[in-house]
């Protein structure tokens, strides 16, 4: 039976605890939130002793449903200054699984400046110093780990941005071929881990077991079902593991709602050689690899590999949000280019959205040019060398903007708003504003109805009927990163009810009972309610809910549009959820 | 009759409005708020065109009344994200009334990197071009304009910090001998003004009028009275005029309550070289000058006039709070450095006590040793270039220990508390935590009762008494604030009950009314409770209203005292104002 391992960093020791009844069949968002809510001080600095950093697997995760690989990462951000749960693909949730770790929760604090490595396995969680790894890449770092732990491990990391305690700074966790590509990347998490004084944890399942299913059949039935959903679906079946993430390049574009140069445009006239389709074609012409998955059990495969003229690795992907990141919403247009920065990224252990999007802000203020995708290499590379600079850049848009007396400053709460604007895709707006985690298109995505014909049909442009969408897709998401099912069943869970038929067999064969979609749902209810309890106590108001005002202000061509959803609107999305 | 003077910065028109019924016998802080609050949107973007900026001389500027010159400028902060009030000494209060000018709303902005100077005369207010002052600092700036315009007119200006919209900006004020020496210092009141493309505001009373009281008599009767008071209290009749303010380095250091190192300490062991005795005495032997007003009719005259070993001018001062922040927080024990840098931020146009706070935090996280003068002087030369690290600098101490991942940031709402440590004098730490304006010792000075024996007396280590003892006296400075009376005016109030009979007989002779001390204290009220508001429409909560944790858990040497105030005391301060 899982537990759940306590690792106190102040007095570098170790608990575990069987798991009672409150977190009992609680997994990953769900419960990093549950603990996070019950155990956090709403109002303590997100970098103190009394924050908590706790990491999940999914409920799903390790007993071989399909593309049920996330890791839940949870604690107080200190981006967002809300509770946070940020999930990641990879191996480690899987290995976590097999360990027996249902959640580890990472109290306390060492000395500063004091570094270590926990090391997972079946029998448990030990720490050892981990100095020499100061100031590591996280490419570095993990092959340091594999060199000693053998190629079965994987890792989760941060790199100098978590060390330095950013608030742009990822866990990052290791993909199939041991490469640190995956991030819990929004809201700083790796900023915590550094707080902690954790470089590294290190999984090691040899002698694991995988979570059996207290009903085998009617679970094997569930996976099934749920996996002949998401192959049948045009997106999960055909287009994400052809083009990727990216797909979704050209598709905005077309929408008027891909924010270029610091959400000036809805169109970037450089759009094609950065598109999903001609990422492709480089791809298969240089010899990388499409259809690649994140991790084992992942039947979708959208990952990448992305390799240079010569044909030698460069970096995963790089996902859409990255390439618009670092691409169109800078200005730029070079594909290369964007994927080394993917790399620094992932190195540094920066989430990509918001360093693109604080880039695009710096470029704004005028400390380099729009477009110079040079100097903003050198912009990451500063944060490497933890200069003033590159400590700004690693701090995310907000904190760049104020520096350079900003206003046009794309964030909420704090996070930069991801890459689909609300101008152009009002039900995402919706979704940016209200959701618990500060801007995040993954808390509900509204591009579906909105853009994308899936699960039904929304006018993007229009303010009707988003709120109430964004609240469904918000509810249905937070059941979902409970799971540990990667976000991408989505469009089939919309399109196909037998998606959702498989959902619940798979969990209620796990569980050895009944689920019901509604039973599934009000998991998500309950903790979508605990985030913004936590919130509140945190003194998050309504008034945090508001997009910033330039959209209400500027429009956006080419439809020329401000945001349109009303205060009052946005106040009912979340209401009421007990 | 004075009037109110629109200046819209997107047009560069101006508009006179007679004051209406609303605003009718308000100023100072009670007419910046009200305007504040009535026309800014509260969750606007502080830099954008819809905040205003609102500048007004008190009731009695103008009057002859004694002490009466301080100028209140208004805005949403930058720096807090609350209303803000600030205001100054300095010439251009009275500068003002004698010009007919109730108050100048300052909306709208013009096109980037667009600078102009405002000449406000008693016949209305000009607008021009002032591109060629870009850059420039608050000496060399009121320079130009006292070469234009002679020796008899005063000026409102910003610094490059202020051009740079920093959030540490500050409005300087030019005193009696045309120097750039007041401030409206907390809140980045500066940043505002330079959002709205304003350098310079060049005042020229000639030819004005002075407000005339309708009732001479008892005008006349009160200001003898008051004055009267003022003079025969120890501490603004003796001891502010001998030693200036810093007359409290000693005090607060023998209290253990004088923040030593980024608040690591109660007392500073390098406190004698810059003790307001030590800087009487380098004062007088250098041929300096003491008992020096700020303004004409100041009759404490708490400034002084500090000079090098060759008897060349320096700066003014520098205040206690200046000292300490550049001194005591910083662990310099070098008078003349301080006065360095206070020179450089007057210059510079940056708050004092926010920038020594900040650079205190910048110490605490390495980036130069405590104790390092020169390495501090170095860093606000950083801010006059524009770096990186000096845009961080005056962005404030949040924005510094958020870029270095500091825990230990003396902050509430974003804004540096200043030169009293909560734990030894718990009554201010109820200030810092409740005013409506961020950490503010002048919100409601409980040092008064707490440390000096003025209006009574109040264990400074016990939590007993103090919200009630804070509530009072925030709502008695909200009422002396309005009229434009100093602040330390209120040492004679507290102890001497002809000192409020002598205000209330100014302000109802000048008025031509009665007026009591409970009327008086209901404006305070009204205008706390109008800020309030303000504040909870733009997000803030009683979830605000605390100091920053590690006051709660760190002892402060040499009491071994945390912050003893409850959660629930604090939320009993400002509740229930209507």
């Amino acid at each position: 039976m899982a537990a759940i391992f306590r690792v106190n960093m102040s007095d570098l020791s170790v608990s575990r605890e069987e798991t009672g009844e409150i977190y009992r069949h609680l997994g990953g968002r769900a419960l990093t939130s549950a603990i996070v809510a019950d155990e956090v001080p709403p109002n303590c600095h997100p970098l103190s002793a009394e924050n908590r950093l706790v990491l999940a697997p999914g409920l799903l995760t390790g007993t071989g449903a399909p593309c049920s690989g996330r890791l839940s990462a949870g604690a107080k951000s200190p981006l967002t200054h809300t509770i946070k749960e940020a999930n990641s693909g990879g191996m480690a949730a899987i290995h976590l699984s097999l360990c027996g770790v249902q959640a580890i929760v990472v109290t306390g604090q060492p000395a500063p400046g004091k570094l270590y490595r926990l090391i997972v396995t079946p029998k448990g969680i030990a720490i050892e110093p981990a100095d020499d790894l100061a100031r590591m890449g996280n490419y570095d770092t993990v092959a340091r780990q594999y060199e000693r732990f053998g190629n079965k491990v994987s890792c989760m990391s941060i790199g100098p941005a978590g060390e330095m305690r950013l608030s742009a700074a990822t866990i990052a966790v290791t993909d199939i071929e041991g490469r640190p590509t995956r991030h819990c990347g929004r809201g700083g998490l790796g900023a915590v881990m550094g707080s902690k004084g954790i470089k590294v944890i290190v999984v090691d399942p040899t002698d694991g077991q995988r979570p059996r299913p207290v009903d085998g059949v009617q679970f094997k039935q569930g996976v099934e079902r749920f996996n002949t959903a998401l192959m049948g679906h045009p997106l999960s079946g055909e287009a994400l593991p052809k083009f990727g993430t990216n797909a979704l390049a050209n598709v905005l574009n077309a929408a008027g709602g891909y924010p270029t140069r610091n959400f000036r445009q809805g169109t970037f006239e450089g759009v094609e050689p950065i598109s999903g389709e001609h990422q492709h074609d480089v791809i298969v012409e240089r010899g990388g690899k499409i259809a690649h998955a994140c991790h084992r059990g992942c039947t979708i495969r959208c990952s990448r590999i992305y390799v240079d003229e010569n044909g030698q690795y460069v970096t995963k992907g790089p996902e859409y949000e990255t390439v618009w990141a670092h691409g169109a919403n800078c200005g730029i247009d070079d594909l290369d280019a964007i994927a080394r920065m993917d790399r620094i990224d992932d190195d540094l252990g920066l989430d990509t959205i918001e360093t693109g999007a604080t880039i695009a802000v710096a470029m704004e203020a005028g400390v380099i040019p729009f477009g110079d995708a040079e100097g903003a290499i050198r912009l990451l590379e500063e944060v490497r060398q933890g200069t003033a600079l590159g400590r700004l850049i690693g701090s995310g848009a907000e904190v760049v903007g104020k520096a350079y007396g900003q206003v046009r400053v794309p964030v909420v709460k704090g996070q930069a708003i991801p890459a689909y604007d609300p101008r152009a895709v009002q039900g995402i707006g919706v979704t940016y504003a209200t959701s618990t985690q500060g801007a995040d298109h993954t808390a509900g995505y509204a591009v579906c109805q909105n853009v994308l014909g899936v699960g039904g049909t929304v006018d993007p442009l229009s303010p009707q009927s988003q709120a109430e969408l964004s609240r469904n897709l918000q509810i249905a998401t937070t059941a979902i990163d409970a799971t540990g099912l990667c976000l991408f069943v989505a469009f089939a869970v919309l399109d196909d009810p037998t998606t959702m038929q498989g959902i619940c067999e798979m969990l209620g064969g796990y569980l050895g009972r009944e689920m019901t979609a509604d039973e599934f749902l009000a998991f998500g209810r309950k903790t979508l309610a605990r985030e913004r309890a936590f919130n509140a106590a945190a003194g998050f108001t309504p008034a945090d809910d508001r997009l910033p005002g330039f959209f209400q202000t500027e429009k956006l061509p080419p439809h020329n549009i401000t945001f349109q959803v009303t205060d009052e609107q946005l106040d009912t999305v979340l209401a009421d959820l007990d």
